[in-house]
């Protein structure tokens, strides 16, 4: 048996070979051209790094759904399902014609480029100077060009998607899946923007908003290979089913995290999201239970809060439950996402999948 | 013979009976829904008002395919050319085979959504107050809605080209279309933010620069039906060149009524591109020609300019020339456009998109 270590130490390893080939991939696409400002602007935080959780998501829920030994299958060449009957449990969705072949990476760039489009807008709505420790775009360069620049990406990221090779029919249900995930990720946006004005916000909303803004672009990328590869709707609304539970755990787990990280490491101030009354499950749940959740720090400036302060704050709202709430949920929505997979040939890269929810939880930050 | 006066009225009846249409459409295909804020923002502009002149150009060019008699057709259940083989000259593009009928309006209010979202990112970008006779949408609301709203707009235009019904073949190619259009108005943008800080443009770089930001949306509406109702390639390009002529018009004579039109029936002060060292065709030129473009009006501020020193500006770029360069340039841009028109049945909806060409660059504002 493994352990905890070695696991997260495989699952991290995994993740790494993947992002290393979308890495690669991601100058291919979306190579800086004229006018040269504008790609410079609009691959800035793509090139700044990130993990590449959504892409490795994508890749290997292609390689489960194959069959495929991970990383051994060419990610630009990667086989179908079209016409292959059944593999190991999943079959292809209608027998219809398509290509032997399509282009996986494409997808899987598409969907990091609509993170990085979702991205430069938000940091200029929220006016955050810092991403992944650079200047946000909108610093970096000025508003002008960060709106222009995630505009560019937006459309480039349905180009790309159009590029796989896929026979029309699912190439047409790719773009639409794309489309839907971008209208509710903005839906997401408008919502967390008008709950910072309520103090009546329940988990179940505070849930909801959670699903459209962060965890419909983690269900696109688990569903699109199936799409793409032409496995049956069982399949595809498994996969999408689990990307929603996965997406949601780990917004939980990132506002657990904010509260119980030392600042140093997180890279931000700890419990930031408390100083600048950012709703959180937790915070959510606390006010449920009678927590006067407003008060538990009084300054609205970062720079100005004490660890101190923060520390009374925590254990106010561990007291309450509501850390131990927010990590039930997380579990629980993992647990859920998993449950999901039995859809997958018992393979390799359905393994990863599991090991890369349970990772999206148990990471330290 | 008709007098000019009769035709031009004649234009926009025809103009004016689309846009009923595309305005009974709008709320079909973007309803005010949860969250409210959001879709009352990204309808804001779309309900102030536009000639609706790109779903226009769309909806008469796709009359002119199937040779229906102007307005008598359902947009929402269009006849296709799939399997008809040769309507009038217009061949089916390869006997493939579709549905009788698609929702040609569908398309039209997706360009017509495509450009409310510039719009609303354009007014963003330049800090402009006003658009359409109303407060811009980041005036109206704030920046954040807009950001979002123009987002939101963006990702249901793709949804909205999605519901025509076409065979898969057809809508895979109409979103290449879109995105493509997309990503060159980004880029197109961005060069106009460019040229403000150089004084070297040429008019070759301008009508690039123009081509990308204006014409490439009225290229896409003219040969989206073609694409959609299964026209032949060289019926699609021939469209694609007339949208692309007429849209340069369009712009130069923009540029050339901003000049020439009392402000109070331009809706803005008259000259404002100068006195905010825009580029033009009109001062490109005129560089070109030894004018000190940028000492033709001292002030910055378009509420300091005087009639008078418009009137010496614009003496002085009608002395060198360049007004009428531009005019020039604009009547050879729609002849070139009509022409290209030649593949399309002689019917009157191929007129009218005669008219729509000249109306463009005769209108008085």
């Amino acid at each position: 048996m493994t352990t905890p270590e070695a696991r997260e130490e495989a699952v991290l390893e995994a993740v790494r070979k993947r992002r290393e080939r979308v890495n690669d991939a991601i100058p291919e696409e979306l190579p800086i051209q004229k006018p040269e400002r504008l790609y410079e602007a609009s691959r800035y935080l793509l090139d700044a790094g990130g993990k590449r959780l959504r892409p490795t998501v994508l890749l290997t829920a292609g390689e489960s759904l194959v069959d495929a030994e991970p990383l051994t299958a060419d990610y630009r060449e990667f086989p179908t399902l079209y016409g292959a009957g059944e593999i190991d449990g999943v079959s292809s969705s209608d027998g219809a014609d398509g290509p032997d072949a399509i282009d996986l990476m494409d997808a899987a760039v598409s969907v990091e480029v609509i993170q990085s489009f979702t991205l430069i807008h938000d940091d200029i709505m929220d006016d955050d100077d810092l991403r992944r420790g650079v200047p946000a775009v909108h610093r970096e360069y000025d508003l002008e060009t960060a709106i222009l620049a995630g505009d560019t990406l937006y459309s480039k990221a349905f180009e790309i998607m159009l590029e796989t090779g896929a026979a029309p029919e699912r190439a047409v249900e790719a773009l639409d899946i794309l489309a839907t995930t971008c209208t509710k990720i903005c839906e997401g946006q408008s919502l967390d923007v008008t709950f910072e004005e309520r103090t009546d916000v329940t988990p179940d909303e505070y849930l909801e908003m959670v699903e459209q803004k962060t965890a419909v672009l983690y269900a696109a990328s688990a569903c699109l290979p199936a799409v793409l590869l032409g496995a049956d709707d069982e399949t595809i609304d498994a996969l999408y089913g689990y990307g929603l539970d996965i997406g949601r755990a780990f917004q939980i787990q990132d506002d657990v995290l904010d509260l119980t990280v030392p600042s140093e490491k997180l890279g931000k101030q700890r419990g930031s999201d408390l100083v600048e009354n950012k709703q959180t499950l937790i915070t959510v749940h606390a006010r449920e239970q009678g927590v006067d959740v407003e008060s538990l720090v009084d300054t609205n400036d970062v720079d100005a809060v004490t660890e101190a302060e923060i520390d009374d704050a925590v254990a106010e709202l561990e007291a309450a439950g509501s850390i131990g709430y927010a990590n039930e949920m997380a579990r629980d929505l993992v647990a859920q996402g998993k449950e999901r997979l039995e859809v997958l040939p018992d393979n390799e890269a359905r393994e990863l999948l599991f090991d890369i929810a349970d990772y999206l939880i148990e990471r330290g930050y």
